[in-house]
């Protein structure tokens, strides 16, 4: 199987590292730069104290034609845009796509793609990307993928032949996938971000567990969530099982980069609006973090 | 007339430099260090380059049996109980008190206080405790002052024979006017606090600006404001004014110390369960600066 990996961030490099062990793999960059770092150094894998290195075929996306088996799109909610309208330009549309990102806003995007197998993904990995050609993985987990539209063969074959050190699980629902993931990124990211906390930080300090708690209360009432108290579990052991971690939002400000708060919160804000319910704690969290974006002057 | 101070912070030590040119004033402290400091030293004021200092009476808390014409306490509000706790049991309840805390929680307790002239007043100079006998006056201001309960005999005297360049206000309604600093401070301290910005910040910054007004629109919901759209205008108007300084509660966190928020938004908080409505973003805040205060070890 040829699988094209479009976006060459943590996410992508880290993809592109792994999956090349089975699959034949082309990375798709942005800048003509890192394309020609990565065909000179492959792609260099850190992980417990250890690396590999990966040679993978590196293109500028400009040359994307989408004529992998599968395309993996790992750019982030903000980046999407583009690439969708380049996919439906594209003479022939690609047969399967997967989509890598956080959030929910986005399907609605994807609908707009017709005649094609869509699948969607949510990662629990951490990864760091140290230079334009060098991942760190710093979290091993799981991929979660899951068809959003269409055949559902592809993602078979994938899931199944994929190198076991990188395992990828076929979920029935993506709706319940992606919102979980949601759920817990509403609630850790924003609250670690504006806080400059660790993770663990928000169940310790019985104040910000406090404000997690009421944050939480308002996001299970707009999303109606049936098994409110499970998600509510889940976010307490994520916060406990990652203690030690800076949220992917807090290392996004820290950084003075654009954060995912629009896929995340704004995703929800859009619902709470539609249903034409009041939300004035996301809506201040939402607020809080822009605000800390344009402080800092973000990058995308 | 004789004025007793009580508490030597930065407040304290300010009046105790101004008023002592008009009145005979002795100034109370809570450690025996800081009293034999102020009686070696004298009071010295630093304003703008230039350093005056006025000798004054000091002598320890303990020391205090409220033989003055008037006393003026000056200590935090959440430093107030004891200081109640011992006027109510002194020989003879002193006959004129003046309050000068921040907030409103403090009311209830001064109706405790029998058989005597109580006065509240709302401080708005910037002052700054450099050492335990300096203090750096660095925002001219004025000082409005009110009758909680009793004759207002006294404190007309008091504000009639003030020192001119340190004005006295006489205020009719001194609930209005506590009311007022009480919403300023709502809104500015605890944003200023949690985004570690300067006052200025909050109506430059667009999103900072969205929050204010939503924090802003819970409390005058709350507060039942009549006037409430004239309370946003002197917020905007005080960040303007005030924007390149530092509120007192982010100034409290970080210097390790305990903030005003029990008395500013706890007292809100608590009018809003009185009356049984729901003030979510109130409580986020209040609990985001306990978390806070927590994590420094902030101490009294």
């Amino acid at each position: 199987m040829r699988v094209g990996i479009i976006g060459a961030g943590s996410i992508g490099l880290l993809f592109a590292a792994y999956i090349s062990r089975a699959f034949e793999v082309t990375i798709y960059c942005r800048s003509t730069e890192q394309t020609s770092e990565i065909n000179k150094n492959g792609i260099v894998l850190k992980k417990k104290g250890e690396q590999t290195k990966s040679f993978v075929q590196a293109l500028p996306i400009t040359e994307w034609k989408g004529v992998e088996d599968l395309t993996i799109i790992t750019v982030k909610q903000y980046q999407l845009y583009p690439i969708i309208e380049k996919i439906n330009q594209l003479p022939v549309i690609p047969n399967n796509l997967l989509f890598l990102q956080n959030g929910m806003g986005h399907l609605k995007q994807l609908e707009t793609i017709p005649f094609t197998n869509i699948y969607v993904g949510s990662v629990e990995h951490g990864a760091l990307k140290e230079n334009s050609y060098t991942v760190s993985h710093n979290g091993e987990g799981i991929t979660n993928v899951a068809v959003f539209k269409g055949d559902i063969t592809l993602l078979s074959e994938f899931v199944f032949s994929a190198p076991i050190e990188f395992p990828l699980v076929l979920k029935e629902d993506y709706f319940q996938m992606l919102q979980n993931k949601l759920i817990v990124n509403a609630v850790i990211n924003p609250l670690t971000a504006i806080l400059q906390v660790k993770n663990g930080e928000l169940i310790n300090n019985q104040y910000y567990f406090q404000v997690l708690k009421n944050l939480y209360s308002e996001i299970s009432t707009v999303l109606n969530l049936k098994n409110a108290e499970e998600h509510l579990l889940q976010i307490i052991d994520i916060c406990k099982n990652t203690s030690e971690n800076r949220s992917s939002m807090l290392r996004d400000i820290e950084a003075n980069r654009m954060t995912e708060v629009d896929a995340i919160l704004g995703y929800i804000l859009e619902e709470a609006q539609c249903k034409k319910m009041a939300a004035p704690q996301l809506e201040n969290f939402y607020y809080l973090i822009k605000g800390k974006e344009m402080i800092k002057g973000a990058n995308p």
